[in-house]
Formats: structure tokens, C-alpha cells, sequence
């Protein structure tokens, strides 16, 4: 019977369901998982990169993490081409900012754009949702550190650890139970790996299907930072993870 | 039969009911209660936070109150990426208003406009309903301090006491019985969390459940204040609701 | 088989019909009646309040008048929300013409505007039209003092008396019955209220469930006034039909 | 079959019908008759008004016929919403003519600008016709007295006696058989009033169920005149078709 | 099957049909026929009267056939409020041709503009075709005397004799026989009065079912001339079809 | 099951087919033949008149062929009405070229132009596809004489020998087994005959039932020419397939 | 039951997938395969061509191969009209920056910009996605030698080696065995035209079928070249690939 109210943002079902919405993050249940964590030096991102092949040219661009500005970073889980629009959105968005105000955009301000455009894309016709969640960490002098999450919806939340993607109950489960308020940066690294490995389908990590992100302070101003392959490896040796060399994709 | 007419919100059905409205009001019965009540010193907005959980980043932003200018505060039910899009409007309204006459917006003024968006969205096809409703709270020099109510239809009224979101009914009846025209601003807020206490399903209730803010006057100027944890448990423990710290989410 | 035609305003049915109009208004036929009466010394307006609660603040807002100009009132049956449009609408056309000619704007003329943005939410697609009904009562130096009727089509009539909203045919009746040319104020007053006692559901009537404006004339200039809870009292009483302070909604 | 194809404007039936536009006209079928005729001393419009009732403030509009210039009158059947929307339409550019060319607008370029517009409602998506006949009665320097009819299809006709609304078939019929080509203004006004007592249901008339206007000549310049409720009772007398005083709608 | 295809006019049927096309040239197989004969001497257009009454007041306007500028006259088959459209959208052609360069537009010139807006009520959604077929007589220094004919899907070709509207194949048979490239215009009248008689229904024609227009040369200018009642009963007479004066619409 | 696919151009079918746009080609499977043979000396193109008849006013206007510019030509084959629309495009884009950079319009320019216009017609709702093919033949400078052949979906090539309209799969077979690459002008006439005798459904041709055009250069400029009957004739006698004077369509 | 979601791009299915990208992907699987593999020397894209005659004029243009700008070539797959507009796009883009900037376009900022307008026809209604898939081979300062591939969805990745078109899977995995990182330009060649080989349904190719382009760097600037039919020749001759001179298409 959901069927009647499922084909249009513009319907509500008689139980005041938004169904499009709901289908959109069905979207996101598939990709790849992606995990942030906020520890007292930092935030972390990290994700799994789904399409690793041994022939995609990694070096010239990453698949799931972003730099919007340079100190907000963000994550992706979803349709790649509607992450491409949002995220040329927020950049434009930080940019005018920084020109009119001559500050960095505040943190939330950014985000809270983003989940605008997002939102008007559920309640208009002849559109369809963004197909894409989204992890922002960053900082700025009225909230330090922080980390958001947005769905679909445009719905957005500020969070001390969460998960977007494929699996994202069972992280979430083991970042309830492991997180600590006091965390330093390599403890949140440790987590994030921890989580990733829990929730992909392998039971070993490799660097090339890994993507790992922070966002730290250093001498007053934010520096974030893509880890190169040789940091992931010695951080998944840490964590007895570690694939042989010899898997493939 | 009602299925013929309940798709869009430019039809009616036979008996002159538009469904897609009655069907956002849906959306708004399973959303987090929140109640206002007006007392002789000021307005009472008190709120249940139905996503708490120990990983959400509660420090950072507020999940059912909001701050629309110095003097009116209002409280949501419903879906909040549409709420965001209405606060947002409501408080440029605000600006614009006050900028231009140097004045503070006269607190009908504003809700009047939200309203006629929210019709807006009701009557004209390739667009769905706000999924949302609002408590405001203010003051101003032409009413003194004030309490509405505005639901997805557009329409909206001046009350005592009401509230919005899960369990309204019965709310409504337990604000009926109690609620007296000479409330101080005490005796209100205890009203407040008996309604909030009798309607949710847990029997006690934590200060991370739960948000209230205040509308007063204090030396001639509107003061709002969003109670902190401390008050809270303070105000729990006074009305014997207060839960063990051991509860968790 | 009405059904093949009814769900669109830009579609007549074989017999000529729109159902779309006829279902806005059932829409007013469930709302509150209101009960309009031209005398030779002003008109009369007179409703029923529906939502009546002893929580409602009622200072603050009339439900179901509202003043135009300085020289028009009207009386609304059917939506609220809708209403709330066309009667912003309504005030800025009367300041329009008030501020271009220097004088106020006459009465019928006003109310064809509002009527003409009626209709056109009758003839196009995605659109409904406004489920509302209208009393325009005035006085203009054109025609002396005036009563008109609107409905959701665009329709209008002037009457000498008239009713829209629940029960108007037994309202109608009543009216053809004892209405007189030459009725003083007192009269017409007395009429309304002898109606909206016969048409309401309950035998008697408080002033709370009530309200009654009239526009008359006064040194010259035109005044309008709402009664205040002890006119409406003095008024019942002497109608003998003032419901025992117990009764509560 | 017709179904398929008989729900919008833009959509020619397999036999290259519309049957919107053919709804819209019974439409005003079901409206009171309206009759025209031409004389050499002037044109009649005659109609009947379907909802007359005492409670009804006749003194203050006309509910089938309009003034649109001093040189033009018009008669209505069908949506009274509609035609007010074409009527206003009609004065604007009568006087946007007058003002350009400093003459009065000629009656056939008139309703040719009034029929565009109804045209368009015909072919365009997204409208319905207008569901409103007319007579145009006027006088030009180009070809003297001047009757035309219009439908809702937009197409339109010159004629020496013609009517529409209700009963137009039985109207025609009488008008064929008695209308003569050197009648005098009287004798025009009894057969419009021979036409209408045919065609209305009750066998006697009573002014305030008619009403009936002229456009004449006087010294040199164009005079039409709204015949007064005695003028209407003489006529009705000479015709034997007046109604006892006792009838009451 | 047809039946899936032919409701609008953005969709081919897998036969590479257009259904809303064919189905407007029904619309003009009603219509009262129009013929047009090309001579040495001049055009010759032709057409029957459909709707001939004796109320109608022929002397005010033409029914089939208009004057678009003084080289270019056009008899019309289909629905008359279409073709205004198109006739006034020609005049204008040909007015602001004539400001532009100061000579009369030529006549293919002219057709062609008329035929593209065919053509694009033929092309995009919301609209339906022109339900009016057209001949176009005219002569220019290019071409010297003309005849075209246009249909609703925007084909429009030259011929030498041709007609639209009711019997259309009947009178094709008759024009193909009986044509011939050096007539007079006298045998071109004599032609088409041949083609009207044997096309329609009843067996004699009276001159208020006939107009007959010519555009011929006269001292180097375009001459149209539309024949009077008096030359059109003696053409009438001299082809022995005179209807005798009894008979009546 | 295709036709739950079929009826719009915005979507595609499961194989990732547009039907829509191949039911436009067949709407020029339909239409009359139209052949293009490049030589060393020039272009050939001929087309088969469908619609020929002895009334048909040939000397004004081509029906198949058409001069876009003093170096190109094109031939068509399907919707006429459609085709022109194009060429008026095409015409106006040649001349603001040439208005532009003083030189002739490249032949490939020109053909992407209207290309992309097809294009838009196959990809934006509420449009159908144009129902036209065209070739184009023309000279430039860049690759002197080409020959192109552009369908309903915007595609297009640049083809030594091609047909387009009814039986092109036969003409194909035909051109593919006799073309060589170093023909003569007349030797490219000859084979376009050819084609046109063997796919067309009479075994004779007579000069009324074909146009043909060539484009070649003289004395250093572009001369494009349409053989006139005389010339035809003597053309289809040297072939052997000159019908006798007596047929008549 | 996947019918009920696949017919517009607004419309996810209850899983979160586009049917509407999916189905536009099958168009691209039946056009002919295109392969693009990075070296160290330089890229090199190599096409099948499906649509081969030897009535094609293939000297005037490429089917398969496009140039953007003097450092970028792309190799389509797909509906050709839809590329065509694209590679206009891509062209304006890439002369704008050039002219903004006053240096070359790099190479994935051009790619991004046709990829959003691709995501932009997968989002809002009335457009159906493009059906066209590229490789996109160029160079940058940035990043030296590079290749994209795009797909309908907007979608893009950088790659080593990969294709697109029919039988892409079997490429694939024919790369993935065979690709080494240090490859030269002429091993790159050789890869190629294995891929090409084992994927067409012919054993053996010919010059004609087949069409290559390098992007290397000659004296510090970007040159690309479309290897000559002589050229091809030797390259199938060197594979031992080479069809005999006789087959024809």
C-alpha cells in the first residue's frame, strides 16, 4: 500500500512519511562506510573505498574524501555525482564568506547551507532527493573541534562520533561502546580503524582500499591532513590488520 | 475512497478536506512533544529530545529550540530539515522588520508571515505541506508576553498553555485541568515538566532529555534563557521525575 | 462517475460543473456559521466561535472577524489559513486605493478584487481554490451602509441579510422569515443573535462561543466596534438564551 | 468512449470535438436566459434573474447586465465569477482604446479582444474555459445598433435577435417567427418579454426577476438606460404576464 | 490501439503518426466548404455559409472570408475563434512587413509565418493544434496572382484549384476534370459555383449560404472585391441553382 | 511491453532505447525518397514528389528542395511543417555567420547547429522529436563538395552516396554496388536516377513526379541549379524510363 | 515490480536505485567499444567503429575521436547526438578558461564541469539522462598524462587503463592482466588494439574499423595525433590482426 505515496517528494503517505526520502538513504546504506570521530587534538575521518582496482589512478584524486576549505574537511557516502554538486556548493559557499567577512565560515553556517539545498530537493516537484550523507569535520574559534553528519533529508546533527554507509548500525554500536570524551587523535584513529574493520566485509584492511583524514591544530592554525599509504599501513600493522600484499582487487 | 483525493495538496476531497495537509500533521503526531506555557512573569517552552543519545555533540546547537530574535523564542515537532528552512525565514523576517522600523517585530507580526508561507505549500501543486509545527514565545509592547501555536495547515492561534507533537491530547487534557490565568513563572515550569513527564513513555526523566527555555522581562528588556543541565536536574528532582544517572540511550 | 471530473479546477464535467468549487465549499459548511444583517442605522456581524477553550488567549485575536479598512469589516467561515491571504490581500488593496485617490477605498469594489483572485484559483491548473466564505460588511458614501456574501468560486451578491458556514439554509429561513426593511440596530442585533441560537447545536449560548461587530456610523464618520464579553452578555440575556457559567469547552 | 478524450483543453476527440469547451456551454445552459433585440430605434437586452429573493440588495448591483462603456452594454449567462473577470477585462480596453485613439472603441473590435482571450483558454493546457455567454449591445459610427453573442468557445456572431442561457432553443424559435426587420424599440421590448415568459418556467413575471436595459440614440449621442422596477411592472402589465404581488421566491 | 498514442501532440505513434493532427483536420471535414480557383485574370475563393439564418445580421461581417491586407484575401474551414487568432497574427504580419521595407509582404511570405506557429501548436505539450484549414488568395510582383492552402499541421502548398472543408474529395474530383490553365475569371466564378452545388447538401443555393470574393488587378493595383447578394443571384441564375425565396434556415 | 516506454522522449527504455525518436523515423519511412550522389564535379541530389497532381501550382515553390545558402542545398523527407521550421533556422544562422566572419558558413557548421536543435527535441519533456531527415549538399573551402545526411535523433554523417525517405534500404544496396569514387557530374544524375526509378513504385518517371539539383562550381564561385523539366525529361529518356504523357496522378 | 520506479529520473526505487541512469547505461553497451591506456610516454585512446561503409565520406570527420583542446582528446560511446552537445560544452569551457586564465584548461576541472551538467539530467524531471559515456586522455602541469572515464550518472575516476562500450567486461579483465605500470607508448598501442580485438565480434580488423589517437609531448608542448590509415595498417600488421583487403562492411 506505500506504493500510492512513493513516486513524488511532494506526497506525504497517510502516516506522514516522506518515501523518496526514505529510498534516497537506501541509496547510502550501499556505498562504502565512512567514520568520524572527534578527539580532544582533532577529528578524524576515515572510509572505505569501495571500487579499489589496482588500475584506478589514485594518485590524482581521492574518491571519498573532500577539502571544502582549509579547515573543514568532509566524507561522502552515497551517489558520487550529487556529492560533486553539494561539494562545489559548500566550496563556493566558504569562499564568498571568507571574501565577505574576511573569517573562515563558521562550521555549522557552512553545513547549514548544504542541508538547505539538500532539504528543498524533498518537498518540490520535478526533483528528486540528494542521494548523499555526509560527514563535515572542521574547526573554528566558537566551537573548537567538530564533527556533523547530513542525510537525504537534510536533516544534520552535531556528533561526537557517528557513521554514515553500508553497516553504519553496527559502528554505531561499537563507537557507543568504546568512545571516550578524553580521547587524544591516535586513539580516535585507533577507533575509526576498529570500526571500519568491524563493519567491512573483509576481515583485513588494505592502504589502497582506505582513505583516512584530520583535521588538527598546529601553531595556531588548521592543518588537515590526507594519511599517505605508508602512515596507513603502519597505523593497520598497529592494529594487526593488516592485509598481505598479495590481495588483489 | 479517500485515496482518490490525497495526493496533492491542490485537491479536495468530496467532503472538502485536503489530506496531504491532514497527512503532514501525521509526520508532526510521532515527532518529540513540546509544550508552552504562559505565566504572569514570562513563558515556559519545554521540550522532549527524542534522538538523545551520549554520542550526539549537545554542547554545540539545540535540537527543539530556537532563537528567532532578542525576544521571541519558539520550539519545533515535526520534520526538522523543514524547520530549518522556516527559522530561517522567520528570522530574517525579524531582521528586515527591525531594521526598518527600529523596532522589535511585534511577535503576531512574525508568526502571521510564517503562516502564510506554510499556506502557501497547502494550496499550489508541485510542492508538499511544512512538515512541521511551532510553539512561539515572546514579548511585546502590544500584547505583553504571548504563546501560539502554528500547524502544517497555515493556520495558528493565541493560547494559555498547548503543546505540539506525540501525545498531545493528552497533554491537552492535563494543561486543561491544571493550568491557572495567575502562574508564576515557578508554578509554570513545574506544569511544564508534569506534562512532558506524564506523556512520554519513560516514567523519569533526564536533564540530556529534555530542553526548556524561558521568556521573561528582567529590568525592562526580554531576557530568554535555555535552562542548563544543573537547572534542569534541579527542577527534575523538585518535581520527583529525575532519573537515576545509570539510564542511558 | 462525478469522479472521472472532480479532481481538477480546470476541468468541467459533462454537465458543466466544477466539482473542485463545490468541494471547497463543503469545506465551509463544517465551519462555524457567521450571520450578517443590513439595518438602517449599520450592519450587523455575527459568528460562532467552534474552537472555543478557556485556554485559547482571546485578547490577543478574534477568530472569525476581522477589520478591513476603517470602513469595512468581514466575517470569514471555511479555512482559516486561506482566509488569512485573501484578507492581507484585501487591507493592502484598500491602502492602495486610500493613498492613490484620498479617500477609502468603496466597498464593492474592494470585494471584487478579492473575488476576482478567487476565480482565478478556479481556472488554472495547479492551483486549488480558497476554501473560505466571506461577510463584507460597510459603508461607502456610494451606496450608504452595505452586506456581501462570497464563496470559494468568486461568486458575490449584495443582502440585505445572509449567512455562510453550518447550517446557513436553516439560517436562511430564519432570516427570510423575520428580516424588516426598516430594523433599527437593536433589531438586527437581536436577529443575529436569534439565529446563530437556532442554528448552533447547543440550546444556549455564552459569550465566549460568540462574536458579534457592527459597523455604523457616528458624528459623521464611520466606527466599528466588537462587542465586549458584557455586551455579549446583556445581549443574551435579554435574548434569554445566556448559557449558566458552569458550561465549559 | 467521449471520456478519453473530454478532460482538457488540449485534446481534440478522434471526430475533432472539444468537449470542454462543449461542457463549458452547459454550464450556461443551466443559467438564466438572456434575450437581444435589435430595433431601428435601439437595441433591448432582456434577462432573467434566477436568484432573485427578497433578502437580496437588488439597489446595489445588477447581476445580469454591465455597463462596460457609455456606448456599450452587455447581458450574461453562465459563471458570474467568470464573466467578471472578462468584464473588467472589457471597460479596460474600452478605455485604453478611448484614451489612445480619443473615440470610443468600436463594438465589433471590442468583442473580438474579449473572444481572443476566451479562445486562448481553449487551446491552452492548464486552464478551463470561460463557462459565460454574452450579448453585446452597443452602437458605432461604423454600422449604427450592433448585437453580437459570444460562447465559451471564443467564436462569436452578429444578430438582428438572438438569446442565451436556459431555454435558448425555444427562445430562438419565437424570435425566428416574430422578429421583423423595421421594429420599433416598443415592439422589441415585447418580444423580449414574450421570449422570456415562453421560456421561464413560471407563467407570470414579476419585476424583480427581470431585467431589461436599452441602447438608444438620443440628440446625437448614445443613452442606454436600466429600465426601473415601474417602467418594468407597465411593460409587464401591457403584456398581461405581470405576477400577483403575493408571489414570494 | 491508436487509443495510446493520440492524446497529445508530443507523441508519435509507432507508425510515426500524429493523432492530435488528424484528429483537428476532423474538426475542419465539418466545416462548411471553401473552394479556391486560380484564373488568368484573378483568384476566385468561394465558400458556403454554415450557419446562414435569417436572424443573423450578415451586412456587420463576413464569416469565411477575411481581408488580411490589400494584395491578400483568405476563405476559412474549422473553428472560427481559431482562425481569428491566426488572421489577426497575419494583419499584423503584413502591417509590419509594410512599415519595414515600404512594399507589400509576398503572399508565400506571409503564409509561411502563419504555417510555422501552426506548425509549433503541433510541437510542444500544453497546446493543442489550430483546428482551421485556410486559402490564401493574393497576388504579388514575385509570383503574380497566388493560391494557397494551409492545414493544421503547418503543410501548406500552392495549387491552381483546390478546397477545404465538408466534401473536400468530392470537390477535388470536380476541380481536377474540370480545371483548365488558361480560364477566365468569369469561368473560374462559374467553376466554383459548380464545386459548392455538388458538394453540399441541398440541390440549390440561395445567395445568403454563398460568399464569393475576387482579387483581381484593376489599372496596376490589387482589386478584392467581395460580389453583393445582387451578383451573386445572377451568377446563381446564370448556373440555373437559385434556391427559389421561400426556402429558409 | 515496450510501449510502457514509448510515449515520451524523457525516457528511456530498459535496452536504452528512445522510442519515441525511432517512431519519427518511421514517420519518414513514409515519405517520399530522396537520393544524394557526390561526384568529382560537384553534388547530385533528387527527390520523388509524392503528392504530385496536375493542380498543384509547381512553378512557386519547390516541394522537396531548398536553397540554404548560395552554397548549400537541402533535401527532405517527412514532415514538411517540421522541415521548415529547420530551414528558416538553418537559413538564419547561415546569414549571421556570413554577417559575422564575411565568409561562407562551413557545411558542417551549419549542419551541427540544426543537428543540435534535433538533439534538445529528443531529450526535454513536453517536445516531440522533429519528424524529418535531411541531406545536406554543399562546397566550402575546407573540404569542397560534401554530402551530409542528418535523422530525427540529431545524429549525422558525411556520406559519398546516401537516400533517405521510403525504401532506402533498397536505394542503399543499389548506391553501395554501383557507386565509384571518381564519378562525373553526369554520372552521379544517372545513378540518382536509378536509385529513384528502382525504389519508387511505378516503373516510369515523368518529370512532374521528381526534383533534382546539383551543386557545383563555376568559374571559382558555388552555382547550385534545379534541373527544369525540359531538362528532366531529357534525362529520363537517355535512361529509358520517361513515362508517357498520359499518366496522370 | 522494478516498472513502477523506472520511467522518470526523479524517482528512486524502494532499493535507491535510478533506473532511468541504468537503462541509459544499456544504450551505451550496445555502441561500439572505446579504450583508453595511460604510458609512460603519453595516453592512447583506440576506437571501434561501428557504423563502417565505404559510402562513408570518412575523411571529413571522426565518429569516434573528438578534439577539446591542443592538450585534451576524448573517445565517446553512446548516442552521438548526445555527445555532440557535450563536447560543445567541453569545448566552450575549455577556450573560456584558456581566455580567463591564460592557460590550458587542466585536464579533471574541464572533466568536472561535464560531468555536473550529466548529474543535473539525472535530477530534474522533464530531462532524460545523456546516453553517452568518455574517455577523456590529456595532460596538465598538475598531474602529467591523464585518463577519465565518465559514465550517464555523472560519475567519473581517473584510470591507468580501462574502456567503455560493448563488451567492456571482457576488457577489462584483458587490462587488468595485461596493464604494467612503466608501459611505453608503443606497448600502450599494442594493448589497445588486443583489447579491441578480443572484444569485436570479428577475428580480424581493418584500417577503416578502427580509429586511434595519442596524446604525447613533442619539444615541451602537447601534440595528438590520429593515426593514419597507413599507420593502422602497420600496427594490425605488426598484431597480426590485419583482415584481408576483401571484406567490406
Amino acid at each position: 500500500m506505500a506504493r500510492r505515496y512513493d513516486s513524488r517528494t511532494t506526497t506525504f503517505s497517510p502516516e506522514g512519511r516522506l518515501f523518496q526520502v526514505e529510498y534516497a538513504m537506501e541509496a547510502i546504506g550501499n556505498a562504502g562506510a565512512a567514520v568520524g570521530v572527534l578527539s580532544t587534538e582533532g577529528v578524524v575521518l576515515a572510509a572505505e573505498k569501495k571500487t579499489a582496482s589496482k588500475l584506478l589512478d589514485t594518485m590524482k584524486r581521492s574518491e571519498k574524501m573532500y577539502k571544502i576549505d582549509s579547515h573543514i574537511m568532509c566524507a561522502v557516502a552515497g551517489i558520487t555525482a550529487d556529492a560533486n554538486i553539494l561539494i562545489n556548493q559548500a566550496r563556493l559557499a566558504a569562499q564568498r564568506y571568507a571574501f565577505s567577512y574576511q573569517e573562515p565560515i563558521p562550521v555549522e553556517h557552512l553545513l547549514q547551507q548544504i542541508c538547505d539545498t539538500k532539504q528543498t530537493y524533498t518537498q518540490f516537484g520535478g526533483l528528486r532527493p540528494f542521494g548523499v550523507s555526509f560527514l563535515f569535520a572542521g574547526w573554528d574559534v566558537h566551537y573548537g573541534f567538530q564533527l556533523y553528519q547530513s542525510d537525504p533529508s537534510g536533516n544534520y546533527g552535531g556528533w561526537k562520533a557517528t557513521s554514515i554507509g553500508a553497516n553504519s548500525n553496527a559502528a554505531s554500536s561499537i563507537l557507543k561502546s568504546d568512545y571516550k570524551d578524553d580521547m587524544k587523535l591516535t586513539d580516535a584513529l585507533s577507533l575509526a580503524i576498529k570500526v571500519l574493520t568491524k563493519t567491512m566485509d573483509s576481515a583485513t584492511l588494505s592502504p589502497e582500499k582506505l582513505e583516512i583524514s584530520t583535521v588538527c591544530l598546529k601553531d595556531g592554525s588548521v592543518v588537515h591532513h590526507q594519511l599517505t599509504d605508508k602512515e596507513l599501513e603502519s597505523l593497520l600493522n598497529k592494529a594487526g590488520v593488516l592485509a598481505s600484499d598479495k590481495s588483489d582487487s
